[in-house]
């Protein structure tokens, strides 16, 4: 399948949330089925989150035009969570625990429009990273941006905690290079 | 995964399309991955379609409170053709082919957003029935208001035709039951 193409008026057209979350999650009780192991699942989520961000990147830089090489993580932390999460989720997570080395940081997920009307099946199911794909999203939109990142959750409410936490750190200052990602 | 409930303010929330259908196409690729025949992948795509379907009309009953019970296939054609694509799509395919009978019709689907920078693998992947999910969820649908339809594509432009085509059928009224689909 074939890349992304920037066009014009691009805020006129929208689906219907209901829509995004229930094909969502149709297509994650699909692969469920498909796969033996949870954690199987949860790095296909994640491989399919990468494939998507890798081409959502340009949809958001030709969107967002405002949005210049960040100096530091700070800045991206911010770019992510006030203008990635706010384009295409609709919601503003709030930035927070930062390392003392200032490497890593948290985004407090709030109203994730992906878990609405979500209930994790018993057993093996409950492992299950529902929301693995938005990790995979954002290491491969960011990878295009030559930031390589580890992504993951470390507290989900769809598990009972209270909070939906995502840690992101910093690993690694990409060269510039040949776009990844492409088939 | 539980099903849909009602939500007031139905249309503050939105996703952008190219996140739908970036994420469509990534689950897609991730199916035909997973089987070795495609066949089995367009079953899968019309179950989840199904799935998404019948949580999907509870949604669309309530963004749609003028729409009540239809009296005859021309009308559920109408109501398919002008508000459920239009809800959900944004699209307002157009009706036509009649059967003499009055049982099938079809809708030529002009700009899908599902396919927009999709192009189909070499090989097994031209016998896709990308848009699959889109007959499953109009069977899914129609079947939570009693009517058993049969739903396919007979022309596609990804497939290099000249138009794409949804055939629908009329098959049978159903009896007020229990609602299908439920986990």
């Amino acid at each position: 399948m074939s890349r992304t193409n920037v066009k014009p008026n691009l805020d006129a057209r929208r689906v219907t949330q209901e829509l995004f979350t229930l094909t969502y999650g149709a297509f994650v009780a699909q692969i469920l089925n498909d796969y033996e192991h949870v954690d199987e699942v949860n790095k296909q989520l994640d491989k399919i989150g990468y494939n998507i961000g890798v081409r959502l990147i340009d949809d958001f830089l030709a969107r967002n035009p405002n949005v210049g090489r960040c100096h530091d993580l700070r800045e991206t932390a911010d770019v992510l969570a006030k203008q990635g999460f706010k384009t295409y989720l609709g919601i503003s997570p709030s930035i927070t625990n930062w390392s003392s080395a200032g490497d890593e940081f948290s985004l407090l997920i709030d109203g994730n429009p992906l878990t609405e009307f979500v209930e994790l099946p018993e057993g093996q199911g409950q492992k299950l990273s529902y929301n693995q794909m938005i990790c995979g999203a954002i290491r491969g939109a960011l990878e295009m941006v030559q930031l390589e990142v580890e992504c993951r959750f470390v507290q989900d409410q769809l598990k009972g905690d209270n909070a939906t936490e995502l840690r992101i750190k910093f690993l690694n200052k990409l060269q510039d290079a040949l776009p990844v990602g492409e088939d």
